[in-house]
C-alpha cells in the first residue's frame, strides 16, 4: 500500500509499505479522508523521535475486525492506545497510559496511509448524518471540547480564545455551541493575528478581535490556543484574579516566561489534551458545529509530500489527505 | 519613631520617622514582634519598586482604634488594604482588590517599625494561648493554609512539598494537620537540600527527602515552595497526569520553562497566596502547629540592618525583630 513516511534519514516522503496486519484486538481500516494537524508538522522536526506512517486524523471503513458487524462500517479512532495495566489504565486514564503508543505520533504508524489498524475499543461509529469531510474534525473537535469537561463555563463567564489556527476556530465553534445552551450574559472574544480566518466565527456571530488584545478588559477564562510564549504570556495578563487559563496548545521547547503574576493573582492554569469522541460526533451530527470551513485544500494521498508542505505555510488552513478513488 | 526603611538611593536603614497618623477606619497598632519575609529581602532588591517601611508580618496592640474595645488588644493584621469599589473587592476578594495597597510591599508603610496603621478590618485578635512568638507567623501560616481552600487534599492523594525554606516547612506542617484528621493512606513527603531544616519536620513525623527526588515515583499534588525554575520544572515532572502543581513561591522574573508537559499530562497549576488567618490563628491556639522550631534568631528593631543582612544568609531560618522593651 501507499503511505506518507517520516524519518529523519529521509525526512517525508511517499513509500510503498506492506499492508499492516491487525492484532486480535484491532480492526484493519481502509483510510477514505484524513487530516494534517500542527502535531504532524512538528514531528517532521523531529518532535518524538518519531518515525513511520504519519498522521492520526482520519475517518475510514472498516475492513476486518474481531466483530463481524464492525465490517464495512464507517469509523473514525481515537489516537491512545494504552497499555491497559499501569496505574493510569487502572484509574480509567487511558489517554495518560504510562506505557501508551500513539497513533502516528509515538510506537504506531499513523493514518496518512490506504490502510491503518487500531484497537476497536478505540473506534468510534460515525453517524450517517456526518459527511467524511466534517468526520475528519472529530479527533480535533474533541480535542476542543475536552475543555469543558474540565472547566466548568457558564454563562455568566466571560471567556476569551486567543490564536485563530485551526485548533484556535474549533475551540471558538465548541465555546459558542455550550454558551448557546447557557443562561446568563456569557460572551466570548475570538482573538487572533488572521482576519480571513476571524471571519469564520464572524459569520458564526462570535465576537472577534486582532490581537494582541487592548483595552478588552480581563477574562474569567482564557483559551490559550497561540502555541507561542508571548501568547501564554498575553495570555496569562488577560485572565482575571483567581480565573482560570486553559492551555491548549504547546510551545515546543523552552520558552522564557514570567510565572509571578500566576501566584501573585491565583489564577489556574489547566493543561488540555485529547477529547470525548462521542460528544464530538454528536456536534457534528446535528449540525451544531460545522468545520468545513476550515479546510483550506484537499490533496491526493499520493501528493501527500506536496500537501504536507502546504500545511507547513504559514497561515495555512486545514489540508486534507484523500485517500483511495 | 524608629523604624527599618528601604529606598532605592540609600537602602535598608533604620530612621526616625513621625509616628503615623490613623485614618478614620484605621487603628494605630505598636509593634510588639515582626519577622522577615523573603518578600522583604526581594524589596531590597529592587521588587515591587517599593520604597518606606519594610515588612508585613506582626503582632502588636492596639494603641487607638475607632472602636474603643480594641484598645489594648493583641492583634496580627490581613495585609491587603482594598479599595472596596472595584470589581474583586465586589465580588468579596480583597485580597485580589486591583487598586490595593499592601503592608510594606506596596503603596504603604510595613510593620518594622514602634508603630503601623491598619483598616480595622484587617485585623484579627490574638487567642490568649498563642504566644508572641507563635502569632507573628500567623500571616506565612495563612499563606500556607491557603493551599487546602484551593485544593481538595485527601487521604487518598500522595502529596509532595518542594523546599525545606520557611514557607516550604510551615505549608508541610499544614498538610501534615489536615492529614491527619482524613481517612485513608494518604502519604505525605517534603524535600529539600537541608538536612537540618528537614529534621524539624522529621521530628513531627513527616516523611522527608534530600532534593533532587529520585525514585519517589509521582504525586497526585505537588506543592512547589522552591522559588526557582529548576524546582518548579521538577515538580512539574513529579505531577501526575491530571494531577495538580501548587505554585506558592515566585521565581523573580523570567526563567526557562517547558511548559509542554503541563499540556500533555494535563496538569493543573494552582496559583496560591495570601490566606485565611483566623484558621491559622486557631490552629496555633490548639497547639496543632508550632513554627517556633523555625525561628533562628531574634533582633532588636534597633538592630534592624543586621537582621534582614542576616535573613539573607543563604539558609537562614525565620528572623524576627522585637520592637520596644
Amino acid at each position: 500500500m501507499k503511505a506518507l513516511i517520516y524519518d529523519k534519514k529521509s525526512g517525508v516522503h511517499l513509500a510503498d509499505r506492506a499492508k499492516p496486519q491487525r492484532k486480535r484486538d484491532e480492526a484493519l481500516i481502509r483510510v477514505l479522508l484524513a487530516g494534517i494537524c500542527n502535531t504532524d508538522l512538528e514531528i517532521t522536526k523531529g518532535y518524538m523521535a518519531f518515525s513511520g506512517v504519519l498522521g492520526h486524523e482520519f475517518v475510514g471503513l472498516v475492513e476486518s475486525a474481531p466483530r463481524p458487524q464492525l465490517v464495512g462500517r464507517r469509523v473514525v479512532g481515537e489516537i491512545n492506545l494504552a497499555c491497559g495495566n499501569c496505574e493510569m489504565c487502572g484509574r480509567g486514564m487511558k489517554a495518560h497510559c504510562s506505557r501508551r503508543r500513539v497513533l502516528g505520533i509515538s510506537g504506531k504508524d499513523g493514518c496518512f496511509a490506504e490502510f491503518l489498524t487500531l484497537p476497536v475499543e478505540n473506534l468510534h461509529l460515525v453517524p450517517d448524518a456526518v459527511s467524511n469531510e466534517c468526520a475528519v474534525f472529530t479527533e480535533p473537535l474533541a480535542a476542543a471540547l475536552r475543555i469543558l469537561q474540565q472547566v466548568p463555563v457558564t454563562g455568566l463567564d466571560k471567556v476569551a480564545v486567543l490564536g485563530d489556527g485551526k485548533l484556535g476556530l474549533l475551540v471558538a465553534m465548541a465555546l459558542r455551541d455550550h454558551l448557546r445552551g447557557q443562561r446568563g450574559a456569557g460572551s466570548l472574544l475570538a482573538a487572533g493575528r488572521h482576519r480571513s480566518k476571524l471571519s469564520i466565527l464572524k459569520r458564526l456571530g462570535i465576537q472577534t478581535a486582532l490581537a494582541p488584545l487592548k483595552a478588552a478588559g480581563k477574562f474569567d477564562i482564557v483559551i490559550d490556543c497561540t502555541g507561542s510564549a508571548k501568547g501564554f504570556e498575553q495570555a496569562l495578563a488577560l485572565t482575571k484574579p483567581q480565573g482560570t487559563l486553559v492551555l491548549k496548545s504547546t510551545v515546543a521547547g523552552e520558552t522564557t516566561l514570567n510565572l509571578a503574576p500566576v501566584v501573585i493573582n491565583e489564577i489556574k492554569i489547566v493543561g488540555s489534551r485529547c477529547g470525548p469522541f462521542e460528544t464530538a460526533l454528536q456536534a457534528l451530527a446535528g449540525g451544531e458545529i460545522d468545520p468545513r470551513p476550515l479546510i483550506e485544500k484537499t490533496y491526493r494521498l499520493s501528493n501527500g509530500v506536496k500537501a504536507i508542505k502546504h500545511a507547513a505555510k504559514q497561515g495555512a488552513m486545514k489540508i486534507l489527505l484523500r485517500v483511495g478513488r
